[in-house]
């Protein structure tokens, strides 16, 4: 049996399918699309073997967990698809309401621990789907992500203030920030760990191809995406997707304050694969 | 957005697949791989826009349908992945008890019509999940198909007769038989035209370099399926992917012949996508 692996359907994962159609990996792997929180259930379920999922939940399961090495969805500084839009300045947003993207863990926690570490703000959070207009109908502000975010980037909307949370990140600890991680169930990576570390290196090599071709892969993606291959290429040089120490001591930064605020029960290990 | 394309998870669409992959086409399609049945639903309920569907469900349907030319799975002779094995001799099966899979429709149909109308025969028909075992315990004859098939003709089961319904159709007709012709849901092909002939040239191009490279398609197939790349093969050389004059000759017989028998309320149209 192939591999059942899992592909976030999102534009931030878009260049790792790129790589994965361009280095013919598909052939090897049963790949299943869906959300990123739709996989981690599909994971922890054993219905998928190997995953990319939020930081977040990587830290809610992580002893049932390795992580893949030499990948993950990251930033250093700004990340454009991560905003905070707000009818007041930042710091004025004490005790006001906020809506939430429901589509979003990870970032959901990041916004709680810059207004809290950085600006110490308490507000009230209100869980939302992701449109602008209702969201900002009844709350203050409004977190949003993806195209929704990627959106504000294009064309600021007038007479809100807009916050990019991998700057806002950046400027409380001076850290990269790990928005997902590809992992392993760990039975399964004891069971198959020749096949993982295939699965690993066609995605670390598929990836690579994308980073290397970015022109292309923007090119391509402008064909079926909103937005068109000068914006698609600004976002994807944009973004990181290595996984080095530096990440992993951006991600363990992120656990610290996440735990410190009650989001997270433990600090997780990170625990790689061997490969 | 990008046409969302049905495949179907079965044995003998893996050369399409593989040709998929190698040509790079699962960028520019949304697939989702699911049993023929699932994504004939789903096709109904407009969740997905071009499919391969099983031959029966055309005759249902065809009036929201425009078939994509070049394109089927089909036989000319034997096919070796649709058996009937029986505990007697064929023409010794007049009202006795025979189990179908429940996982085709077109084969159930099939069998009917040669028992019918090549042995005049009337048997009784239950429905089965396709295990052999259970399925003759009590009945004394069972249709296979895939797998399940392909097992019977890799190994025939001793003490039990075995009939290659390609064979028998041949015998009874002189033609060829289409078990899944590839469609497009006839509002999309109207709305998206350039976009449905897109896809059926990279169908039919990706297929063409499954058939042009089997010996490579049988091996790296054979790393995933049960059984060995000279077997595959063979199946995959015995089977056809075309669909001219003499393949829509033999969908007509099919047809004529179901209806004949009360299958379906009526013979379908054979309309195809202008390319």
């Amino acid at each position: 049996m192939r591999p059942r692996v899992g592909h976030i359907e999102f534009i931030n994962c878009l260049p790792l399918y790129y790589g994965l159609v361009k280095k013919q990996v598909l052939w090897d792997v049963e790949l299943t699309k869906d959300t990123a929180r739709e996989l981690s259930h599909k994971l922890m379920e054993e219905k998928l073997d190997i995953c990319p999922i939020p930081s977040i939940e990587y830290a809610r399961h992580w002893r049932e967990l390795v992580l893949l090495p030499g990948l993950s969805v990251s930033c250093d500084g700004p990340v454009t698809s991560i905003f905070l839009v707000s009818k007041v300045p930042i710091h004025e947003l004490n005790g006001r309401k906020i809506a939430l993207t429901n589509t979003s863990r990870t970032s959901q926690v990041l916004l709680k621990i810059i207004l809290h570490d950085k600006y110490h703000i308490e507000s009230e959070y209100v869980e939302s789907p992701p449109n602008l207009g209702s969201m900002l109908l009844d709350a203050d502000a409004a977190l949003l992500i993806g195209n929704e975010a990627l959106a504000i980037h294009y064309k600021a909307p007038e007479g809100l203030y807009a916050y990019d949370l991998g700057v806002e990140w950046k400027a409380l600890t001076q850290q990269k920030m790990v928005f997902a991680v590809w992992v392993a169930r760990k039975k399964f990576a004891q069971e198959k760990l020749q096949l993982v570390r295939d699965v690993q290196h066609s995605f670390v090599d598929s990836m690579q191809y994308s980073i290397t071709h970015v022109d292309q892969v923007a090119e391509d993606a402008a064909r079926w995406e909103v937005f068109d291959a000068n914006f698609l290429k600004a976002y994807f040089t944009t973004l990181r997707f290595g996984f080095d120490q530096e990440y992993q001591q951006g991600l363990m930064e992120y656990y610290r304050r996440a735990q410190a605020l009650g989001h997270i029960a433990e600090i997780p290990e990170l625990n790689f694969l061997e490969v």
